[in-house]
């Protein structure tokens, strides 16, 4: 990186691919707040997950974004968490003052984080030290209105930029289907301890073999008010801590009275 | 299934392939405690984390597998996660009493539990409400000698079988690459907070285009005697309660104080 400046440096990637029309809102909505690199997948790879390429080679070329004013963009072969590793490592040389991701086209909240690519490249960002966020619109649609993204975008990012996160965690941001002046605000919640009921689309192909489309449906159990899908039902945009600290701490004490010599 | 029996029904898989001899080496340690039907990718899939396939077709087929006396064998197309969905609702058509994945070659201690696809079939099993675990041994050879591995999946297996496991977690298992006699036990631990540090091998093709291997150094400033690493170095096997619910909890209250208007 040749040019330096003193406005923070802001990475931004996603799981939607370098086109995707969630990524360019949310460059244009973080242009006044630094200098913005973005390093993304050069095609969509949503549900990637938290997958990583070790058996096969990256590559990754610079190339024209959508958006005027930025520092630079890359494409790159590899997933979002990819995308954040060649972004510190080779591209910046450094680390970012902020990561942000997406915006995903769907829901990350509830059980939807641990499959998500967007909240995966968040989640390597807080690994890395690097404080980050992870944005989704509840709207599938490949051509949705996301400006109601727009003052979580600029209220979350800023706040970051100034006070940091605590060690350890993102943000996994989510904004309900509606009109901006339908928002009823932002709430700190928990994952709600939704699942998805999987089924199968079961074909045959004109040769005869038997393939599969994967479908489901989510179900949402927790009636909790302080979850994130409360929230979203109730026109609030969710905002949940999210940590990559698996130990599921409180268990410890009654696995410790098993009988494992 | 045709078959029915009283013997628990265990369902096997991994993220090494169908082919890998940690599979195999697994599969023959629970032939007998239950029914096993092994449900694996076609090919390697390390490094896939909590990957699903949601944009192509899955394809499985049943096939012979290298030890005698399982109920069935399966591949799939697909991730490790993909395979436990696959298993659920169209091969099994229920839920198995066990879910076990691995023996993954290689760590997945430590910060590798959120780049791995043998313990995000694991996670997935927890979410479908299946007590689940992974095993992982901490040598990366193909041809590794897992016999070390025997008496902890015995012993985790048959406790699993007989108390469950608490609600929303699974195991994940790690077994320090020495000989069975060296090996001081088992531990109850916390993941430790190491992490990689990047590198990227940067080549040029004999085309002239550019191309990058991932590498990277572990490191742990983690230095708890309560983590898995430290008893993986001390030679304990280490067995740590994983959760999918990633809410940082204990930054709720923080924050909550932030102007999110």
């Amino acid at each position: 990186m040749s040019k330096q400046s003193d406005r923070p440096l802001i990475l931004v990637t996603n799981d939607d691919g370098i086109e995707a029309g969630g990524l360019r809102f949310l460059v244009e909505t973080l242009l006044p707040l630094g200098d913005i690199v973005v390093v993304a997948p050069d095609r969509p790879m949503s549900g990637m997950g938290h997958a990583v390429t070790i058996n096969q080679t990256l590559r990754m070329e610079k190339r024209h974004f959508a958006v005027e004013g930025i520092r630079e963009a890359w494409q790159t072969s590899g997933t979002p968490v990819d995308c954040v590793k060649l972004a510190i490592y080779e591209i910046l040389g450094k680390k970012p003052d902020l990561l942000v991701s997406g915006i995903n086209h769907g829901s990350n909240a509830s059980i939807n984080v641990i499959y998500s690519g967007t909240m995966s490249a968040a989640v390597e960002g807080a690994v890395e030290g690097i404080p980050s966020i992870g944005f989704s619109l509840l709207n599938h649609d490949p051509e949705a209105d996301f400006s109601a993204c727009g003052p979580s975008i600029r209220t979350l990012s800023k706040e970051v930029l100034e006070r940091g996160l605590p060690e350890g965690i993102c943000l996994n941001v989510n904004v309900p289907n509606m009109p901006l002046d339908a928002i009823q605000g932002m709430r700190i919640c928990r994952q709600s301890a939704g699942y998805w009921e999987d089924a199968f689309d079961k074909r045959v192909s004109p040769g005869g073999s038997t393939y599969f489309w994967m479908t489901g449906e989510f179900k949402n159990p927790d009636q909790g008010q302080d979850t994130d899908e409360w929230a979203l039902r109730n026109g609030f945009v969710s905002v949940v801590p999210t940590q990559f600290d698996l130990t599921a701490h409180h268990t410890i004490a009654a696995l410790n009275q098993w009988n494992l010599s």
